[in-house]
Formats: C-alpha cells, structure tokens, sequence
C-alpha cells in the first residue's frame, strides 16, 4: 500500500507546479511593456482575447449545466461531478495561458527591442511556459483527487467524467478559436495583402488586430484545450484499461497481488514525474537562452524527455511491474518524436520546394501539389504509428498502448510549451510591425517567429500522434468495459458503424471549412468596406482610424455561432449509434472515425503548413527568379490562405473529434453492458 | 439441374449482345465524317487515342505475363488462366469502347451539322453503347465461362481470377487514362484560356488534341474498365459468397438440397436478364431521341431498370429461393439511383452556387467553399450505403450484400451506354469549335455536353456507390473464404491492418496528384514553348501551325510511367500485409481502404464535379454582375482546375483500388486458410 501514496503526491506536484505558473505569469507582467503605441495595440490584443473567452465561455456553461444535469439522471452524480471538473481544469488552462500568452507578446517585441534576442526569446518561452505548466499541473490535479476519490477497480470508472469534461471543452474551443482565428487571418490577407498590396500586420489593416487576437485564442488557448485533452485523455484510459483488465493482461503486466491497483497507479506516476522533468527542462532555457533559439528550443524538450525515460524505467521496477511496459512507453515517445521529424520534412523541406516551384504556373498548380503533399504526408505517421502499436502491444497487451500514450504526453510541460511559445512570437512580430519599430526588431521577432512556425507544425503532428494513441487507449478502454468479446468487421453493423464513423470527421470538416469560408466573406466585405467609407484610411493619414472591433466582433459572432453544430454533432453522434444500433456498432464507429479523423488531420495540418511555408520560400527569394508580389508569389499567397483552415481550424479540430467521440463512449459504456 | 442449364444462356447472350454492339459500331462508322478539316481533327484524335491504348497495353502485358507466372507457380493454372481472361476481356472492352467513341464524335458534329439535335443525340448515344454493351457483354462471355467450367462450390475459387484480371486493368487504365487526360486539360486550359485568354478547343491551342484525346483515354476507356470491373467483381464475389456459405446462411436463402448451386448462379442468371433489357432500353432511344435529350437519357435507363427488377422477382421465384433476396436486389437498385441523386444536388444544385459566390473574393475562397463542399458530399451517401447495407444484410445476409451490388450493376450495359456518352458528345463540341462550325453547331454539341457533364457526374456517384458495394461483398467472400471467425477490432494487428488500409487511397491520392501537376506543368512549359517559338501560331496566321503530337507524346509518357507505382502498390499491398501480418489483419485493411477510399472518391468526384459547373455557372451569367472572364470567373477556372485530377484522376482511382485490393486479397485467400 505504500505506493498507493504516490497518488496524494500527483495532486500535490501539480499544485506546486501550477503555483510556478503564477510565478511565472507575475514575473512576466513586471517586463516593461515598452511606448504608448505598443501598450495601446497589445491591450486591444489582450482585451480582444479574454473578451472573446469570457463569451465562449458563457456559451459552454449552458452546454456544461445541460450535461451535467443529463449525466446526473442518466448515469450518477460522481461521473457527473468528475465531468464538472474536467471542464473547469480545461476552462482554467485556456484562461491563464491566454492571459499569460497576450501579456507575454508586447513583453517579447520590447525584450527584443532593449535587450536583444536572447532576452526576447526567454520572455516567449517563459509566456509559453505559463500555459505549458498549467496544463501539465492541473491535469494533474484533477485527475490525481479523481484517482484518489475513485481509484480502485469498482469505481474508476467515475473517473472517465473528468477525461469528457476536458474534451468537449476542447472541441469547442479548438473549433470555436479555429475559426476566430482563420476568419480574421484569410479575410485580413485577402484584402490586405492581395487585392490592396499593404504588408501583413499593416496598422491600417482593420482585421489585423483581429487577426492577433485570433492568433492568441486558436493557436494557445485551442492548442492548450487539445493538449490537455490528450494529456488527461491518455492518462484516464490507461486507468480504466488496468481496472477492466482481463486476468490475461494482468498476468502480462506483473506478477503478485498489487498488479492490479499498481497499474491503475502508473500512468498518474508517470504523469507526475514527467511533470517534474517538464519543471527541470523549463528551468534550463534560462542557461540555453543565448544559444541558438531553435536548438534551445530543441534541448529544453530533450532535457525533459531524457530525464523522465531514465526515471521511468526506475519507477516501473519500483511498481514491480513487468519491464516491458517501459518498452511501450519508449515506443510512444520515440513516435512521437519520429511523427515530429516527419511532421518537419513536409513543412519545412523538399515538399515545400515542390509547392513553390508549381507556384510557376499559377494558384491551380499550386494548390494541386499542395494538396499532393497533404495526403503524402499520412504515410509515414501512420507506419510510425502503427509500429508504435505494434510494440506497445507487444510488450504490454492493450495496456500497453496506453502507456505509450501516456509516455508521449508526460513530458507535455515542455513540449506545450514550446507549442504556446509559438503564436507569442508571432504576435511579437505583429506589433513590432503595427507599431513600425524597424528592420532591427522585426527581424529578430521574424526569426522568432519563423522558429514558432516550425514548432507549431512539429507541434501538430505531436498533438495528431498522440490523440491517436489517446483514442485507440480510449477506444481498447471502451471495448474492455462494455466487456465486448469482440468487434467483428464481418458483422454488417459493425461495418456501418464503421462506414458512419469514418464518415463524421469529413463531415465535422466540411462544417468547418463552411464555417470559415463564410465568416472570411464577412470579413473581406467589411476590411472592403472600411477602406472604402474611411476617408484616407489606405493612404495612411494620421487622422484616418480603421475601426478594428468590428473586425473582432465579427470573428467572435461567427465562432460562437458556428462551434454549436460540430461540437454537438460529436457528443450526439457516439450516444445515438450506441444506444439505436448497438455496443458492437459503436466500437465500429470509433474505429472508423479515429481512422478517418488521423488521416484528414494529418493531411489538413502538413497540407496547410507546407503552403505557409511555400509562400514564405517564395518571400525569402529561395525560388529562382520570384521574389514577393510577383506571379508565383500570389500563387503561393492563394494555397497559403486554403491552408489556413485546413491546418488551423479543420485539421485540429479531427483530433478533438476522435478522443471525444471515444471518451463519450467510454462514459456511457456502463449503460451498454 | 435444368436450372443449372441458364448457366450456358449467359455466355451465348453475352456473345449476341457483343455482336449488336459491333453492329452499332459498323452503323456509325457509316455515318457521315464531314468536311475535310473535321476528318483531319478527329483522325488526329482517334489516332493519338489508338496509338496511346497500344503503348498501353504493351506496357500492361508486361505485367500480365508476369502476375500470370506468379499466380501460375504459386497457386494454380486455374486461377492464372482465369486472370488472363479477365485481363483480356477488359483489355478487349477498352479497345472497342474507345474506337467506337473516337469515331462517334466527329459523326455527332456532323449530325448536329446536318441532321439536327435528335440525330446528333442518337449518334453519340449509340457510340455510347459500343462500350455499355462490350462490358455487359464480355462480362458475361467470360464470368460465363468460367461458371461453366468451374461453377461449383470446390472450384468456384478459381473464378475469382477473372476478377483480379479485369482490376488489374481497370486500375492502371484508370489511373493512366486519369493522368493522360488531366495532364492534357490542366495543362491546355492553363496556359490556352488563363494565360493567353483564348477560348477552350481553340485550334491555335497545340494542347486541343491531347485534351480530347485524353477524354476519350480517361472517360471512355477508363470509366469502362472501371464499370467492367465492378461488373465482373459483384457477380464473382456474390459467386464466392455462395459458394463458402455457412449452412446458417444458406437457411436463410432459401430451403432445398438445391439451395446452394442455384444461389451460386442467381447473380449471372440477373446479369444475364439485365442484358437483355438494356438492350431494350438502348433501343428505346430510338423512339426517344425526339424529346428533351436529358429525359430520353434518363427514361432509356428507368426502361432497363424497371423491367429487369420485375424479371428479377419473378426468378427468384422460379429459382425456389427466399423473395427475401429481391428486397436485397431493390435494396442495391434504389440505393445507386439515390447516391446518383445526391451526386446531382451536390454537382449541379445550391452547392455550386455557393462556390460560385465564393469565386468573388477570389481563389482561395472558391477553393475553400469547393473543399467544404466536397467533404460535405460525403455524408449522405454513405448514409445510403449503409441503409442499403443494413437491408441487404436482414434480408439474406453476407449474400445479400453481394447480390445488392449485383443489382446495381445489372443493368450496366444502358447505365455504361449513359456515362460513355458523356465524353462523346464534349469531343464533339471540341471539334466543332476546332472546325469553326459556327454557334448553331455549337449549341448543339454544348447542351448535349452539358448534359453529358450531370450524366457524368451521377454515373460517377454510381461508380463510387457500385465500387463500395463491390468492395463489401469482396471483402465478405475474403472473409468466408479464408475461413476467417471474425475480423476483431480488439486485435491490435487488425487495427494496424485497418490503419494501413486506410492510408493507402490518400498515398495513391497522393502519387496520381503530384503526377497530374508534374505532367501538367511539362505540358504548360511546352504550350508556352509553342506560342512563343511559332511565329503567328497565338496570332491565329493560317501559315502558323501548332505542334499537337508533342503535347500528345508528353501526355502518354507521363500517364505510362505514373501509372506504375500506384497500380503495383495495390497489387503488392494485399500481399504483403497477408503473408506478413496475417489474415485478420488483411480483413483490417481492406475494411480500412474500402473506408477511406470510398470517402476521398466521394470527396474528390463531387468536389471536382461542383468546380466544374461553378465556373460554368458564372460562364452562364448565374452569378450577379459577374461574367465570363472577370475576376470571379478566373477564381473559378483556378477551382475547376483544381477540380480536374481530383474528378478525372485520384477520384476515380480510389474505386478500383478498393476493389483490386479486396480482389486481390480473395485470389490469394486459399493460400492464407
């Protein structure tokens, strides 16, 4: 029993952990701000932002009270209340990592004003790390009370609630903040820098400042809602694998009496000491800050995963557990490193190339070969994931998969970190050029910034890899509670579940993509309309004031608006086929949608990151004869604003999809016995 | 056992319907050509269309020696005869299909000429069915066959080889064909209309031959091996259904010693009567051709398909087995009736009017909306397909699946007539405007076009619909054959199986994409070469003269060597995952494959389809204040091109791919027992 403590330990790391975050956040806030201009943009960044969660959020809490009522008559008050919590840690997370993100930006742009570039890449990084850490820290508070509450074989499964709290917060928040983001980005460029040829962040753009508030709340507070999602995700099914285990995997796990709860155990274990080595590698970037931005970046993840894996192979001899969980663990953390390096090569090499190179013969080429590179680059994750699965199993059963998520995401600290270090960097960039700051500033924000870009898409492939290991932990976790002897491809509702699961992420994608669409027509009506009626405003005279709350308003009516449908498509959807068509059916479904949701988010997030970074090659002047405002450019400009939904709003939004379809199955599981 | 004798009626009916269609033939080829400059254009055509078939199969015999040893040494003679017949039959469908339709097109402009709407109707109708009645035919001939001589439960197994046959063809005629063709049309329409902004099928365009030549490659030849190939499948692996059936299955068909060998011939038997009355309904045209071209289209194969459904219940009856198995039949008809509706919404309806008002805030919009619309276009047919699977399945089991798409497919010799019509009658629009025949000409060969181009459209939902089925009913005999209890989702090696099966169509999506854009871009390089190096060509100086057989040439090296890697990774895969992974896992990934690629078909057919007439809609002046050649309208050329390979190359792939995949698998079946 003594291990047994180690769970009052997590709840109480995580508690210091989030207590560094506020740290964090404070020493950040005392970073000098720099002149009036700079202040006035970043407090409409930062007030654009938290005025937008705070309607998001009052959106959420109907659909939170709804299904806590509905969980509560339906099911029991402990799901219910674990579900509670969930969201709430969720909703945390997405409030202080914005808070931290928007006051980290104008910090950075005057770091690398008066201090330089090492300065200005701590004061990023140490903005990421506030969110960073607070996914990590309270993640591990929620699960680890819910664990201590509920932890045994008998009551786990309250413990599911906490996962489909996190989740359907995540969903709307990664669809709602995708299209925020997106409407504001491709109406802001399509007026702007195609049809009247100002730069990117020009300040007589109205819809840039929407476009950096969009910046904030899709690509922090959205990634940090799927990240956290994953990360309490993976934890949660490897719980509930371990306490549904058959005698079979038990015997696979270990030997002697304790197996069981020591199983159950392991994944908070390891979730805890991979948040000490997220602590240690955060800490290091203070001595790595003047090196190379990218290779700091690089080590900080690096420190932090050496250090977990040695201690982790320690703690599983200490649990008296069969070495070979360690094995899958080792899996799911090289895969997720190998989807990254993947993840890099189709953003940031050759592909890249390709796509500039079609740009020669217009948007149509461009696009046709960027779509190529999209569905290209599935390939390889999917290989790596299955090898990875393969392994896991191998050593450790289903169990194993598990884990191996788990050993994915422990270290998230850092790696979600570096993630949200990304879009501060950029919006670095942006006020440094509304506030005209000059080529010096800007050109250490734009390396920053171009070093975020490749972050942020080894990042996605990160966060892709590990919603598929989460769901398919998810999905065995299903599986073993509804005590499903098997899920027969040769029984035809099987099959229709399938065919109806794989159908839904293309579905959710179309809405999105819809959503987007529409919303950037309303923007690109009302930038137009500005420039129009605004006497001087394209000209740039002093007295001429572009209006840019309207440009917010009208991203944060459409995301509102347009988060309901999706969101509520995934929650329905697994409760309906479960309960009308069958137990067997469901697990079809899951099956066919985590298949179809990976590939169409691999190839929406390497598609659409290998056009931004085309169109940047092109501006670097890397492509023979082109250079920025030319044929090729504009060709470049046009797949580049297609990528935008795809790799920030639609292809984000599939991971959320599976692991919420699959953690609503896993929750309503007890009633399809 | 007199039953048994309809076995012999099959082939001899085939052999007549084969006759009548080389009589169609004949009747054409003495219909008048016209003058002299429209002989030349479409001896050209014909002659770069022959040409390129013959460079084809060369190349394919290759190949069909080879899989002919192997399948000799490792299995059985059997087996390998049956391919080679399979492969011939299709090889031989393709060979008269495209002489037919090559010499159909010029005799359509001719009689829109001379004759008016109703003969021109009647002329590209009958080249049409040219090809219906090969596939029907030869189809019959050979499944016919191979029924007789191995048309029982021991050695019906060898059978399945004339299926592996005909899709080995089928995909790389489709993928080559695919390629050649959107090659051709990227290419010409890229620099001919965006860049040099002169009309489609200008004769100054040195691109102009390739494209038509390339509707006959891909439309024709590729539409008809890929239709030949469901054909065959559906019968053989309802053939195979039968002949592995469980005694539970069997009870459920009907009762009697005689149960079995009469469900084995029931779906040549349906083939057989569908033969017959699409003879009735191609002749019917004769009487139809007078009213609305549109409705004699449709009414030809509602005279085909309601006929055959009261002949079909009627010998069920006298086959003595359950009526249960004509709901299944009504099941299939109805439900690629309905796929082919949705087709129609989403390709000709409010969805294309929503990419057209997107093509107003330029290319990246269009390209989103038509995206959005394609991903949309997924859900409902899939929906069909399962509710017609559920059907099938409740009223006559795993059997009822297969014989589901056997009636689908039944009446495929008027349904075939329909789509190869399509690109009959745009070859003869190309050649009147090639010839300058003036707009009465022209309005003619367009409304025929247009018609064609929904007629396309539905009979390529048809395809992808009759494709899913196929593949189901395959990967049912797959799984009975091999002997399989179940194929579990809980087995970690049918969920690797299920996640490489699954990638492959977006892998192959993405090989034929990237071949497409290279092969266009070759193709713009040399336009331009042309327009800049011949002196008056772009002026329009008769001394000028463009140089098509170079444009033709670059077509079919491309479309021979990119078909390669595609076509053998379907035939490797199968394999590969069978013999290394296992059988369980092989069920996975076909079960995955059939998923996703009937999802990326749906997607990328009715996408394409939905670009294509949003430009045509904006041509048409539907779209408020836009017109021809303003900027929405160069928006949605970027779309439509966009559109081409996704419609005409990677789409249509997808169905013979899931379908060569499960074939593949079922030859190899008895070696993983």
């Amino acid at each position: 029993m003594e291990l047994q403590m180690l769970a009052k330990l997590a709840p109480i790391l995580g508690a210091v952990g989030f207590v560094i975050a506020i740290v964090i956040y404070n020493v950040i806030k005392a970073q000098p701000v720099g002149n009036a201009r700079m202040k006035e943009i970043s407090d409409a960044i930062h007030s654009g932002a938290m005025a937008f969660l705070g309607r998001e959020y009052r959106v959420l809490s109907a659909f939170i009270v709804l299904v806590f009522f509905l969980i509560f008559m339906g099911m029991n008050k402990e799901t219910a209340l674990a579900f509670l919590g969930g969201a709430l840690c969720s909703m945390l997370c997405g409030f202080i990592g914005m808070k931290a993100a928007t006051r980290a930006n104008v910090r950075t742009t005057e770091a690398a004003r008066e201090a330089g570039q090492a300065k200005a890449l701590l004061v990023s990084f140490n903005g990421g790390a506030v969110m960073g850490l607070a996914v990590a820290s309270l993640g591990l508070v929620g699960v680890g009370i819910a664990f201590i509450i509920f932890g045994n074989a008998e009551t786990a499964q309250y413990i599911n609630g906490f996962a489909m709290g996190a989740s359907s917060i995540a969903l709307f928040a990664r669809v709602g903040g995708g299209i925020y983001t997106k409407a504001a980005d491709v109406g802001a460029d399509l007026v702007g820098k195609v049809e009247a040829g100002i730069p990117e962040d020009d300040p007589r753009n109205p819809g840039v400042i929407a476009d950096n508030v969009g910046d904030c709340v899709g690509d922090t507070a959205g990634m940090g809602a799927d990240i956290f999602e994953s990360y309490v995700g993976s934890i949660i099914a490897t719980i509930a694998i371990a306490a549904a285990a058959s005698p079979a995997l038990l015997a696979k796990l270990g030997s002697g009496e304790a197996v069981q709860s020591n199983a159950m155990l392991l994944p908070l274990a390891m979730a805890t000491i991979g948040l000490v080595f997220s602590l240690i590698g955060i800490g290091s970037m203070k001595f790595l800050k003047a090196i190379d931005p990218a290779k700091a970046l690089h080590y900080t993840t690096f420190v932090a995963a050496g250090g977990f894996l040695i201690a982790a192979y320690f703690l599983i001899l200490a649990f008296g557990l069969n070495i070979g969980i360690f094995w899958a663990i080792l899996a799911g953390t090289l895969s997720g490193v190998a989807i990254g390096q993947v993840t890099e090569y189709y953003t940031a090499s050759s592909p890249v190339a390709r796509i500039a190179e079609a740009s020669k013969t217009g948007p149509a080429t461009n696009i046709i070969h960027g779509l190529a590179v999209g569905l290209e680059s599935c390939a390889l994750p999917v290989l790596i994931i299955c090898i990875s699965i393969f392994v896991a199993n191998y050593y450790a059963g289903l169990y194993g998969i598990g884990i191996a998520a788990v050993g994915m995401l422990a270290t998230v600290g850092v790696t979600m970190t570096v993630d949200a270090y990304g879009p501060i960097a950029d919006n670095a960039g942006g006020i440094s050029e509304m506030c005209g700051l000059g080529p010096d500033v800007r050109k250490i924000t734009d390396g920053l910034d171009s070093i975020g870009n490749t972050t942020a898409a080894i990042g996605k492939g990160f966060a892709i890899g590990s919603a598929a290991l989460t769901a398919l932990a998810l999905f065995s976790a299903y599986a073993t509670t509804v005590g499903l002897k098997a899920i027969d491809l040769m029984q035809p509702e099987v099959v229709i579940g399938l065919l109806i699961g794989g159908m839904l992420p293309f579905f959710i994608g179309a809405l999105t993509m819809t959503s987007v669409g529409r919303a950037a027509g309303k923007m690109v009506d009302e930038i137009r309309r500005q420039f129009r009626e605004i006497p001087g405003l394209l000209e740039g005279k002093p007295s001429a004031k572009p209006e840019p709350e309207k440009c917010v308003d009208i991203s944060a009516r459409a995301a509102l608006r347009e988060m309901v449908l999706p969101g509520m498509t995934a929650v329905i959807a697994p409760v309906l086929v479960g309960f009308v068509i069958g137990k067997e059916a469901l697990g079809g479904m899951l099956a066919g949608a985590t298949l179809a949701g990976v590939m169409l988010a691999l190839m929406m997030s390497n598609g659409g990151g290998a056009w931004d970074n085309a169109k940047k090659y092109i501006e670097k002047g890397d492509l023979d004869g082109e250079s920025k405002g030319g044929e090729a450019h504009k060709a470049a400009v046009v797949g580049d604003t297609v990528g935008d939904p795809f790799k920030d709003t639609s292809g984000p939004a599939m991971n959320i999809l599976i692991k919420l379809m699959s953690v609503v199955s896993l929750v309503i599981a007890p009633l399809l016995v």
